[in-house]
């Protein structure tokens, strides 16, 4: 038996833990839970996850949610992995770049995507669709820019925030269907070629690319 | 000079932050933004926090932003407060509820409340803020279930998720005015007595209480 079980979904953001647990070299059992087929209502899963999302790691027979929480744990249990940075001022900033892209970026992809979610009125959805875009292609245009200048997290992105990012990267097709700019496009181009991720979105059967994302 | 600059609005999300600094005796220097003022639009705040947000902690000239990120650099700076668990299973189910907490419900109070952050449109606005009652209405009832069950975090929350969780109880009453279930009554009458976050209360002018809290 593997140490963990870990539940994921093709693209989605559990790919970051997905990247993660590869680089670390984790003994885990990948089990895919099929959102495009709405797996995630399947009644074993909820009982694992009982808000129906992925990713979740269960790990001893304790069952982990939320993706940087399940991150924070991964760092513990490989620390020399270097998930998240050593240093108190580079692992602050890294993780306030974690943390925006899960409580404020994730949400407008959600609202984009799982409008429902925010509003279950569909009159009101175009929209929240339109505001959820617009604040979504400025939010890539700002990210362009801070990876340009070192700003997204200290330096150049590793480990943990380097995946996750690479999970928006990926999504940004649906507001920048034109592509990103040079530094997004060379993060994108990094991670498509680091060992554990390349690894695991085969494992997917997705890309990172913009231009073969819409046909996934 | 004091080691911190802490920049908080009275009642905000950073209530979380303000007591974990008080509760770990740091050295830090207390900055009032009012959100009701927008005094968080003033170009010099603009300067420390683009997105116009509090909290915001100024740590050696480094500018540290969003909650869950400080609380993190806290935990790590002052071991000996306690306000993440040291065992990595209690941490990791601690992370979980903190991150349940950041990014899903803080997006779905700001739903209700800056609605305008998810539509432009104000003729979306009734459903997303009906949707939005419903949703927090349901976390509050599934809350109260697992602080009785002791399955917030690991056992009894303490700490961070505690301080955080308050923040959320002060807000429920806009959901919940009727007041919240006897285990969520009990951690706030627990937090409230609690001598970290009474001393940053009565600094902030406000109250945990839900029947008090409607005239803040
Ligand atoms: N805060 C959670 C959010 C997880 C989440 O929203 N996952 C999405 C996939 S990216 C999901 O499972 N959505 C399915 C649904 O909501 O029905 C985390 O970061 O793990
Ligand atoms: N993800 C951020 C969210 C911060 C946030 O939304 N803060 C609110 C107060 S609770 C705020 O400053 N709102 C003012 C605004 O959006 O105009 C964090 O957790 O620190």
């Amino acid at each position: 038996m593997s140490e963990f079980v870990f539940f994921y979904s093709p693209g989605a953001c559990s790919l970051a833990i997905h990247a993660a647990l590869e680089h670390a070299g984790a003994d885990f059992e990948p089990v895919r839970v099929d959102l495009r087929q709405n797996q995630q209502l399947a009644p074993n899963y909820l009982l694992l996850n009982p808000q129906g999302r992925v990713p979740t790691l269960v790990a001893g027979g304790i069952v982990l949610t939320e993706t940087v929480a399940i991150a924070d744990f991964l760092d513990r249990r490989f620390p020399a992995a270097g998930l998240l940075p050593r240093d108190d001022i580079a692992r602050a900033l890294a993780q306030a770049a974690i943390q925006r892209l899960s409580s404020d970026i994730h949400p407008l992809y959600r609202a984009l995507w799982i409008t429902d979610w925010f509003a279950e009125d569909p009159g009101a959805h175009p929209a929240m669709k339109a505001t959820a875009a617009e604040r979504l292609k400025a939010f890539h245009a700002e990210l362009e820019q801070r990876l340009a200048e070192g700003r997204w997290g200290q330096g150049e992105p590793t480990g943990f925030l380097a995946y996750y990012t690479g999970v928006f990267l990926r999504w940004s097709a649906a507001v920048a269907p034109e592509g990103l700019g040079p530094a997004s496009e060379a993060l994108r181009r990094r991670l498509a070629n680091d060992p554990a991720m390349a690894r695991v979105l085969a494992r997917e059967g997705v890309s990172l690319d913009s231009l073969k994302r819409a046909t996934d």
